[in-house]
């Protein structure tokens, strides 16, 4: 099985070109490929297959580290049409892929440094709300808490615009929330008051996940917050995440006016390539496990 | 530039063939490569090279993720080894690695899927000592002490084998130790004792890398203490690590008698290869990132 290893902002990805979408790719194969020890290491796999939607050439199966399926990904998408691009499977410039989640439209150059955009789709503002942090000073057991705002894009996002230390943040565990707003959690942003020339320092908690070096829904979120914490209607905001800086348009309306979306634009680097084969794991039932054969393959 | 990757118990390293010596491996090339989320992703770098001492063939040119120098790694020889036989630049059965610490001698079999021993000297038991690790109960600030006992296998560690539940244990800072005993500080160990047919449970705390799933000096230096508190001269002990199950045999004098050694055998495990590349990054003067340009190597 060939591979190619990219990230997007230190999110990164097994990508495996399933051109002719024959590979049934099972929970335990993505566990495999994913373990970040004893198999490539990876916060998910991109499967390259084609598209059933005849919009696009291309779908992307997109599977979290833990085998399940997931929608959309922002990071995810970018390092996607890099690979499509780099591979010779689509010209660059403007071109959708289909995803779970629908059509998305990218755009990218020929440039293999240059950045990827994506249309994220547009972004709903919800109610106030607050995320409540273990607190830096005081006895054990005591909270901080960060007023922020409920973003839907896609998927629930609770940013709070913040002039608290940033790198102070105890972001270990889950920050509390408002179970009613979020039932099925939330994921939740810290980022600083926007400069004037529109830069945003940013860290996420994603849910189910924990703290992560980026996340594409996550920065779009915290820019739909930043803008409104200085009462913009549109713009575009520099979001410079621990994994890298990204930039986030924001239509009319905060992204929610009719006809309106969202941007995302960061960078999209391959890694390596290389070939990878599965086969049972002895120490444990139902699971694969990660290896190559030398004497099977061509040369050292 | 062309890579392996492999494991010895979740130890993992990016294997190197330059078997021409021809390489000049800078620090930054290391840190590139062994990058979790921007790299291959590994605890370190074994370059494959020409060996200057006649009596191996192969010299294990180990570096730490973080670019340094290594003299020594249990579980990268291990992984060392498989590689060379399964690329065919060693046969089966037994064979010695020039290492930065001397000749090692391994013994493998041809199975991939089999076990390596390798030979890691004598082990030298030195004075009783303490281990002091944050209480799990009581107020903030309370710590625990363990008894243990000092052991040199090469590097300074510090064995604790204790009656306590070792998952309860908080690793997540490097436990206290006696500075003057330990100038350089220590690896320090905590193992259950011995069960009746050898086998011991053990987590380890790595100078300078914290816990890690598995580290072969530290297997060894358990084994002598696990069986020292049992007043045993010698034995094989059946260890198992977070990464896996490793067995260690302990000479005479526990490995310290005159012409006594000890030697440490487990899995070794080729995960997959490629290639890949190192150019300069844009974003960190003087640091190199990996990368692959597809439309320079052969097919997708």
């Amino acid at each position: 099985m060939e591979y190619v290893l990219g990230h997007g902002t230190e999110n990164d990805f097994v990508l495996l070109p399933d051109l002719e979408g024959r590979l049934d790719l099972e929970p335990a194969a993505v566990r495999a490929l994913c373990h970040r020890r004893r198999g490539l290491g990876a916060d998910g796999v991109l499967r390259v297959a084609p598209s059933p939607d005849p919009g696009a050439a291309w779908f992307m199966d997109y599977r979290n580290a833990d085998g399940s399926l997931a929608e959309m990904c922002g990071n995810g998408i970018r390092v996607f049409a890099r690979f499509l691009v780099e591979a010779g499977l689509a010209p660059a410039g403007t071109s959708a892929i289909a995803t779970r989640a629908g059509l998305r439209v990218v755009e990218l150059g020929d440039d293999p440094d240059g950045e990827v955009s994506v249309d994220m789709g547009p972004a709903r503002l919800g109610s106030d709300s607050a995320a409540l942090v273990p607190s830096s000073v005081g006895p054990a057991g005591f909270v901080t808490s960060f007023p922020g705002v409920a973003v839907d894009v896609g998927n629930p996002h609770l940013a709070c615009v913040t002039t608290a230390d940033l790198d102070a943040l105890d972001l270990t565990v889950a920050p509390g929330h408002d179970v009613e707003l979020f039932p099925d959690g939330v994921n939740v942003e810290f980022l600083t008051p926007l400069t004037p020339d529109g830069v945003t320092r940013l860290r996420v908690h994603e849910r189910g996940s924990g703290e992560t070096r980026s996340c594409g829904t996550g920065t779009v979120a915290g820019a739909v917050a930043a803008l409104r914490a200085v009462d913009l209607d549109s713009g575009t905001v520099t979001v410079a995440t621990p994994g890298g800086v990204l930039q986030v348009g924001v239509g009319p309306g905060l992204g929610s006016a009719p006809g309106s979306t969202t941007t995302l634009t960061g960078p999209a680097v391959l890694v390596a390539r290389g070939e990878v084969d599965l086969a049972a794991d002895p120490a444990a039932p139902g699971e694969l496990r990660a290896l190559v054969r030398l004497r099977d393959t061509a040369g050292v």
